[in-house]
């Protein structure tokens, strides 16, 4: 029988037909299933289904006979999806993740990650690209958590939109989670579905406030097979704080900003913001808040972390819209609490909007990230440690990147190894994997400073960067590296973009096998 | 005195009071002046003013003494910027250039060159990237060749229109060399300029027909100092020829986007196709024009060459549309004779727009270019031989590749060397430069077969890269590589895109000591 609670969530009766609980739906979920879930970064993720089904494999001792192909917007809760690669129960998986067992995973072969720019992922899955291999060319299930249903069936999500719409359009079958534990975040999106080309369309999105879709995912009645009630909340973790170094990145970015904004290039209010996740983010987000720099702020962003809030309070933020809000438990307590003054500034969008290159381009958008590490020449490695172990994946940083106004990625400038406290420069003379190119990057800061490389040719962009960003125990390292290059290079007339291509990875195999990348000569 | 074809042209009659000599103009160009020139792919770039520039530097001996920071949508013609990179002239180059001369002051340190995407290159240039560091942040001059003037000043480009908007919009001062050895092209185009944040507008074309500019270039005459006649046409060269390489991999994309329709994931008659400049593109196009595959196709791509003239003439061409006719002197001819017939199919518009991710997205354009190399893991190489000898630039390669619904690399699967006609492996385990990103890519394809990577993670992409696309040759070296770096960091649980770091280029450097790759072992 559904409570009360779920009665008042769910404004379609005929669908509480169909409620039941996640342990009787195993049935659904053969070996091999494609599945989709709703989530991103965390939050708005199924947590019942999944939960009952790792219980099953887990009961059964299943692990590596039940396996599925799993496509979520982006990363879900670790006590799903993480707990799912723990039990071997994930073949496939798109694309990106956050989580130690899911990351052993891939990285040990058992499972097949496919890590894709996030604005494109939906529209590649409605492409077919992930189900070519099936008959049919769709997902088998998808389970999405709604924070409430309309009167006809449309599900109103919670902190996240995500893939959602993609994912319940390629879905031979729906199973909705309502998660009562959490307040209906009614209002609070702005929902368009994927038309395929030739039929597609522009997005008429002018600023970020603007609003061009519907409050809730439309969806057909008859493909929901089942109505399942959740009783508990997004598992969160708090964000982390920010340090010295952090706040030293973000003093140096806000300061570029000034810069930019006393020689025209920048309104006074800037342009819309785009910041990700972490303790520079953090600082970054932080350093806005404090002082009056700037005011009448807004924010294009893929996910809103606490820091946000602080923004928010400062007075200084406007509008802000994502595709996930990604807060702390203390953060939700104070969003949920603050609603009426929040829900007004904020839109969550699917994760093909939110990271549409199309309009971070149109509005201007001032793109930060941060790396693994960056090259001499501003290419920069968003994925793979020593050019082969996945981290998270891509995640939308090439999105942003790619086509922000202001392009930039901030780092510290070392990082520290179980021997060495800076074992590790964040500058190095090549990347071991590039996912942004030297075509890519505007700027790069770092605690020791800021290299502005709009418009310089590699060599001028090199020697900007190891003197700005290079901590000093890597300036003298790097340079080397660089004018050993050059002066090879040119002599063979290879000049342009010089390398000791047999040597480039040379501090990694410092760092490989001494611990620190520090010992590097180039003879 | 201003000629009858002259007058008959420019329709703004005060114009000819600033008719000029181009000898007369040379004080306009003081050292160091930063120019634009119109001008994409060798075609619709000024002709007489570069020339005077360059015979005054050579009469005067003023090599290296006068240089100037040079910015064209793209290539010019080889008498123009070749010619001034002989004589020392430039300082500094962006976005994209062809030329012996030029990519030699590249590649030896003489010319700062900047490669730019070249759908951005117009607003990075309209944000003040390329002019920080001058006083006034814009452009001293910018040169323009027109095939015709408007009653009120517009300019009428010619066979391209590239940059020429927002070249004109920075100018200080614009030259407008008026074209009468080749035709009037007016009623060709669909000229946009461009807006900055937050003004900025969606560009709402919806299909490679659509119109949403002017018929010219807007301009203010006050701007305009000098009007100079032209008297010779662009200098174009014969296309490259087909071979068995390039026909065997048209033929096998062909079947490729066959099987792609008859599985649904593509109409009867296609998307919107791009196709580069060279022979493999001249083999795709041309396999179009044989036969009836397809019929009713449009064409949204950068540049157009004489094989499209062929696909109009099969009567399987609707519409096509670019940002410049780079046609061969023969093509030329034949264009001009079936101007009637060619002309209300076709529309030339800014690089800006046809190289736009918005719309190459919106669209699902079927993207096809050729790279220096790919890599076992669908990284691939547009820029740089030995990850440092420029070539010419990433032009648009990298705005249609990320964007595109299709993103295809055909190569020939090797390349000769001195001693070894296949002494290059156009697929090598890790790219020396990296331009597209693992993420981008969704087929590689060469006259050996065609691996369809899309879905696939990278181990599963190595595999059908190397079985499908490698040469017979290489085939085991490459095989022997990925199974012992797969062994290797399977080892290590860094096993998601295995590398040997430390010999990812020993094919490179035997190629560079050897003169072939193929004695490569990895022990």
């Amino acid at each position: 029988m559904a409570s009360a609670l779920l009665k008042s969530r769910v404004r379609r009766p005929k669908y509480l037909e169909r409620l039941a609980k996640a342990e009787d739906l195993i049935d659904l979920f053969p070996h091999n299933s494609y599945i989709g879930w709703s989530g991103f970064t965390g939050v708005g993720y199924p947590k019942k289904v999944p939960t009952a089904l790792a219980d099953h494999v887990e009961k059964n001792n299943l692990q590596g006979k039940l396996k599925y192909n799993l496509f979520v917007g982006a990363s879900s809760g670790a006590e799903t999806e993480n707990r799912w690669a723990r039990l071997n129960m994930i073949e496939r998986r798109s694309p990106h993740q956050v989580g130690k067992e899911i990351a052993r995973g891939i990285n040990n072969g058992n499972i097949q990650f496919f890590d894709k720019h996030l604005s494109m992922f939906p529209v590649d899955l409605m492409y077919g690209y992930y189900t070519m291999h099936k008959e049919n060319n769709r997902l088998d299930v998808t389970i999405v958590e709604a924070s409430a249903i309309t009167e006809d069936g449309g599900i109103i999500p919670g902190a996240s939109v995500g893939a959602s719409p993609e994912l319940i359009q390629m879905a031979d079958k729906i199973i909705i989670e309502v998660n009562t534990a959490a307040p209906s975040f009614e209002g609070l999106h702005d929902i368009t579905m994927t038309d395929l080309p030739p039929r597609r369309k522009p997005y008429l999105i002018m600023a970020p406030e603007d609003r061009i879709g519907t409050p809730h995912i439309p969806i057909d009645p008859d493909r929901v097979v089942a109505i399942v009630e959740s009783d508990y909340p997004d598992q969160t973790q708090p964000n982390a704080a920010e340090d010295d170094t952090s706040r030293a990145i973000a003093s140096n970015l806000i300061e570029f900003l000034k810069h930019e904004v006393s020689h025209g290039r920048l309104p006074a209010n800037l342009l819309p913001i785009q910041s990700g996740i972490g303790n520079i983010a953090n600082a970054v987000i932080g350093g806005l808040s404090h002082g009056d720099n700037f005011t009448n702020l807004k924010v294009w962003t893929e996910v809103l972390q606490d820091s946000f809030l602080d923004l928010f309070d400062s007075g200084h933020l406007d509008f802000a819209t994502a595709t996930s809000i990604r807060f702390s438990p203390e953060g939700f307590k104070r969003f949920y609490d603050g609603w009426e003054d929040y829900a007004p500034k904020l839109l969550l969008r699917s994760q093909q909007v939110s990271n549409s290159p199309e309009i971070i381009r149109r509005l201007g958008v001032i793109g930060m990230n941060t790396p693994v590490e960056v090259d001499i020449y501003a290419h920069a490695n968003s994925t793979c440690v020593m050019g082969s172990r996945m981290l998270n994946g891509l995640g939308g940083s090439a999105d942003f990147l790619r086509s922000a106004k202001y392009s930039i990625m901030h780092t510290p400038s070392t990082r520290p190894t179980k021997s060495d406290p800076h074992g590790v420069s964040c500058i190095v003379p090549m990347c071991t994997h590039v996912d942004q190119t030297e075509h890519d990057l505007d700027v790069v800061v770092t605690e020791q400073g800021l290299a502005d490389v709009r418009g310089l040719s590699p060599k001028e962009r090199a020697r900007v960067i190891i003197k700005k960003c290079a901590h000093p125990d890597y300036q003298p390292i790097l340079q080397d590296y660089f004018d050993r290059a050059e002066y090879e290079c040119l002599k063979k007339g290879w000049g342009h973009e010089p390398h000791l291509l047999w040597n480039a990875f040379d501090m990694h195999r410092n760092l490989n096998e001494k611990g620190t990348m520090k010992t590097t000569t180039w003879d």
